[in-house]
């Protein structure tokens, strides 16, 4: 247990800006059993618990309260079994994402879910969040892998919801309860995911714009086709600038759209996608469009783009990133709507993120001590929240709400179902023992 | 309103063997608008209220209770909406479920889910049930493909949970909770359905066997070469003879098990995995592979399938549908368990089912005034279940709990989670106004 100031420091924060918050406690359970027996403490002793794996979330999600008990999970990293027959992987929820991967990866199996952090999150804090990646508009998201979970209970109790079984409808599917939860309502502590076979070849394009219109008519066109390739990412101006600063592999910055297209699967059908979608690309006026030579060519391109927000964050003493996600088709107006918006503020905004998935992430360069300039993103952030409520959105689209969104959330949803929310809070966790204070008020 | 006893005889039962109830009246909504109107008047009567389709289901989720308020939504069926671009569609909630796919079809999409009773069943019923089908091992089940839904809650308010967006963790995922409810939680009465690209071509194979082991041994067979086909169906010797007797499409009845196998996608992807799957067939023991000669034949063989229930119905005056599903690796050894099960009670049992997702229907065939024999019955069926859960599998893959599997449920899912999903019908429908006693008491 820590519980020194020093020792403490690095868990009052994580992947968010300008949250910060010392607990009263750290502790590093190795098993279910030993975070039930924590939480039973903290609950005799009405202090609340907020649950962490590497703090990598970027809603503050993890972000403790003043004086709570901490519970790390980093340190329950087994493993506990890849069952190649019936496709699925149990393993305790500290376990990195990128690991239960490679351990699937050995027996011709594939975890796809692939958020940006995937080297250094959890597996649990993906569940917890229900983690999107790179891969979300061909595989999904991270709650179509999971059949099972093991959750702490607010009570303490320790029980598993879900099974190896392809098809289960005994009941509510509780587990989808505690999915995206973001800890308000159990703490995972094991978790079994459905795997798929590894795709046998995998091809990698990137496509240049002059108008970010011409790189979402490319989308719309290759949707049109009746093709979902796995990924469909882009990045602006601005952060293809940001990278090539940081990354220098060779990017074009003088373009205002950088899109990488990639597509997976049986080799001849990968051949046949990537010929398609390269046509379309030069159909709707990409400038340039190459396939990467090889997988190591492949690799520096996708990692250009993972490097995108930590590029970005160099330049300026903050970073705010949003996750606002819009129907597919509403996804050229809405960043040209952030760009203006961007500009009439006098802000510094990168936006790159998922195009297949109308998923964006607008990066607020900015200074946290600059009051005046705070105010400005402040309402520029309203502005693109109205808009995206407006276009059928979503205020987060992989992020969570955690304390960044939770302004936000009521008006998305409304009130009914608002307090629907509320009122399984209320039914699970009645002490509001567990991250008080996250994604709504009680 | 029908109230006369002659009008509502229609509505006092299911798809459910031995089970029916009258009830006081039954009202046809046609908006979410007059559901809501409806719910708050009978709650404001205290009557219970009872929702129902078109009545396929198979676990008496929609069989009344004596005196109560049965909505049916079989007139909601409108298709609002098919956004080619979004690749969604939005629904009333008593469409049948293969005009749904219908509707999808004709700009070149598809909706996979396709449970047994698709050309009478309406998507609502499907949603409340969380209906599988024949395509779950590579498509998944009807949960999958939900993006949204407008659902009336217990205290008539109207409210529509989900949206267009690909991605979306905007707090809990409370549409994940009333999917599979069985209409104890809420009323679904729209449905925003996701939508894939129509697979270019598909394949269908008939295996036949001379045993069970060496049918289940193909499938292992054909997963561990990283294959997953559309559709891996299987019909035992009983069955397969009831079918032939009904149907009378030339399957040959002197086999141990007929098995349907399908794979669907890229032409060149199919006509690989069909030759590497018939190839897999007969080195695994099938004493004849065939593929159909086209798409005529393809037809004939799923209808075949199709048909397995109503073919096994007519032998006896009484018919007990089965759906116990254990993992994959189990299936060999629970279908053998079930023929002993059958033999040392001397019953008469048609397995049939869907052997790539371990989901099984034995089906017994018997007959309800014959007292003594239902008791065998009973023992057999407890049997099963006993297996079943020691196997980590569910009392239900696809059909619910409703009332039929009601007794069985606690000992699956454990006291924790049961008294969980207990604490969630409590908390949203309080007064118990919505299906009581349908999958648990209060």
């Amino acid at each position: 247990m820590l519980t020194e100031p020093e020792d403490i420091l690095p868990y009052s924060f994580d992947g968010t800006a300008a949250l910060k918050v010392k607990p009263g406690a750290v502790l590093f359970p190795l098993t279910g059993e030993e975070v039930a027996a924590c939480v039973k403490l903290a609950r005799a002793a009405k202090v609340p618990v907020v649950t962490r794996g590497s703090g990598t979330g970027l809603s503050g999600g993890s972000v403790p309260l003043e004086g709570c008990l901490v519970l790390c999970l980093a340190q329950m990293d087994k493993i506990l079994e890849v069952d190649e027959k019936n496709l699925t992987l149990r393993a305790q929820s500290g376990v990195i994402t990128k690991d239960i991967d490679d351990a699937a990866g050995k027996v011709g199996l594939f975890y796809p879910p692939d958020p940006g952090s995937m080297k250094i999150s959890t597996i649990g804090g993906n569940v917890a969040e229900n983690s999107g990646g790179l891969r979300g508009l061909k595989y999904g998201v991270t709650r179509d892998y999971i059949m099972g979970l093991q959750v702490v209970l607010a009570d303490g109790t320790l029980t598993t919801l879900g099974n190896k079984c392809v098809k289960d409808v005994a009941g509510y599917s509780m587990k989808d309860i505690f999915i995206g939860s973001e800890g308000t309502l159990g703490i995972i502590t094991e978790v079994m995911l459905k795997l798929v076979p590894k795709p046998k070849a995998r091809k990698t394009m990137l496509a240049l714009y002059d108008s970010m219109e011409a790189a979402a008519e490319t989308i719309s066109a290759i949707i049109a086709a009746k093709i979902i390739p796995c990924t469909l990412e882009f990045l602006d101006r601005m952060t293809v600038g940001c990278v090539e600063d940081f990354a220098k592999i060779g990017l074009p910055t003088e373009v205002e759209a950088v899109v990488l297209m990639e597509t997976d699967g049986h080799p001849v059908v990968v051949e046949e996608e990537a010929a398609q979608m390269m046509a379309l690309a030069r159909q709707h006026g990409a400038r340039e469009v190459r396939a990467a030579a090889d997988d190591a060519e492949a690799t520096r391109l996708a990692t250009a783009r993972r490097s995108a927000f930590s590029a970005l964050a160099r330049k300026r003493p903050t970073t705010i990133l949003e996750d606002v996600t819009v129907p597919r088709t509403e996804l050229a107006h809405m960043v040209k709507f952030i760009r203006e918006v961007a500009d009439r503020h006098k802000l510094m905004v990168g936006t790159f993120g998922h195009l297949g998935d109308g998923n964006l992430h607008p990066t607020f360069l900015t200074n946290e001590r600059d009051h005046e300039e705070m105010h400005r993103v402040e309402e520029a952030l309203e502005e693109i929240v109205t808009e995206t409520i407006r276009l059928g959105g979503t205020v987060t689209g992989e992020h969570g709400v955690g304390l960044a969104k939770k302004a936000f959330v009521k008006r998305q949803l409304g009130e009914a179902s608002y307090e629907l929310m509320r009122s399984i809070k209320r039914a699970l966790d009645p002490e509001c023992l567990l991250n008080p204070g996250k994604i709504f008020d009680l």
